[in-house]
């Protein structure tokens, strides 16, 4: 059987980096396609599995230097496709989740291209098995709103709707303006006590994490890309997660 | 190098159903797993990756019938890690969403048993990539609200905090009860015209939708476990929705 048919476009979430963390399906299609378009954060290790004699591009545009635009990489899909190519387009984490797919899926509707959609893990379930911290507790927190701090580093603030204790915010691209984050969380009522957890490059070797209340946010050094803030409500719960760290780190499994 | 060390408990996300979404790591730790307790919505089909001399409990507690509480599925992790197995703990999803993996973690902590927790497609992400609907989408809806219906079926009434316009609702385990779902998300704000979609065994052959307003969400026939109900407040997203479910079900990948 065919893995990858030439003249499809595979929308492929590569998760959080390490090629174990691949679906199995994700790994196969990376393996077969004949072309892969990537974004700027998809690991080495992964692009280290496509095929020799694939085409791989770097279509990544990271926060303002806009190599490519967003049509020039709908327009490079659909081109690759018509040539024969089995392509994938490959993701950061989970495809569906603050990444594009709307616009890309649309484009290859109206240009007539199939495409498929392969999830992947996304940052803050790669973040919350490397820590070892439930994002819900049925004793404490039922809820998890998945926001993107992306906007609060250009004109655009980030709106923070008003929650109910009991919910776990998880921030994708928190920037590195952290004072400007909290600032907007705060605006938004979360109280400057509460805990909060960034966690940087979940699930590779050089993960790193920082803890802090959001009133002393600003102060924390910044860590590299992928970042992923979580704020916890419940104090005890952050307490619990810091022990659970220290013993991973003396573990360091793998 | 062993894949599965004895007296080693791995808490391990099956995913949707379907084996080739399982993560790279999940799908050798369930091969070489020499005890595997799992839940009951894990497919048969990723079930049969288990070796053959595998012992396989499941551990499932279904929708009030509790046959097992989970504190014997917490003794039993550790008897088994301490007998030296090599367990692995199956979840479906994710475990690190409803899962309960807080109290399973803090249970084997307390033990001293040592663990790892390797993450899995969510329901939501699953069904995002099945239907071909993004989570979110930077033009209209930026953020997403996980929460769980189940509390819906018992006692306790889902608590639905207001939300901006611009949030995807993905609620989990919405049960049978759809009328009930229904009165409480009003209750909580949603507007009678706001359109939503039910979503079953998103990922499996056998998967099915069905899209409603949430004044009519009532009159919509049960669909089967597991499903998920995913909110969307804008209109046009959803026609875009249902417009691409067409073509995925005539060209019905794989």
């Amino acid at each position: 059987m065919t893995v990858a048919v030439g003249g499809t476009v595979y929308l492929v979430g590569a998760g959080p980096g390490d090629p174990e963390l691949l679906t199995v399906r994700a790994s196969k299609l990376i393996a077969a396609a004949s072309c892969i378009l990537h974004d700027d954060l998809v690991s080495e290790s992964i692009l280290a599995l496509a095929s020799d004699t694939a085409e791989v591009h770097n279509v990544g545009k990271r926060c303002g230097a806009k190599a490519i635009s967003q049509e020039e990489i709908n327009a490079q899909m659909i081109f690759m496709a018509k040539s024969g190519h089995s392509v994938v387009r490959l993701k950061s984490g989970d495809p569906m989740l603050f990444g594009r797919a709307g616009e890309e899926m649309e484009s290859l509707s109206a240009a007539g291209i199939p495409f498929e959609v392969v999830p992947g893990i996304s940052a803050a379930f790669a973040a919350a098995a490397a820590f070892k911290t439930s994002l819900t507790d049925r004793r404490s927190r039922s809820k998890v709103l998945f926001l993107s701090g992306h906007k609060a580093v250009t004109a655009e603030p980030t709106e923070i709707p008003e929650l109910p204790s009991g919910t776990t915010i998880a921030m994708y691209m928190p920037g590195k303006d952290y004072a400007r984050i909290a600032e907007e969380l705060m605006r938004g009522g979360i109280l400057p006590d509460t805990p909060c957890m960034l966690l940087s490059q979940a699930g590779r070797e050089s993960q790193q994490s920082r803890t802090a209340v959001i009133g002393d946010l600003g102060h924390v050094q910044p860590l590299p890309a992928p970042a992923l803030l979580l704020i916890c409500p419940i104090k005890e719960q952050l307490s619990a997660m810091e022990r659970e760290i220290e013993l991973a780190i003396e573990a360091l499994p793998r």
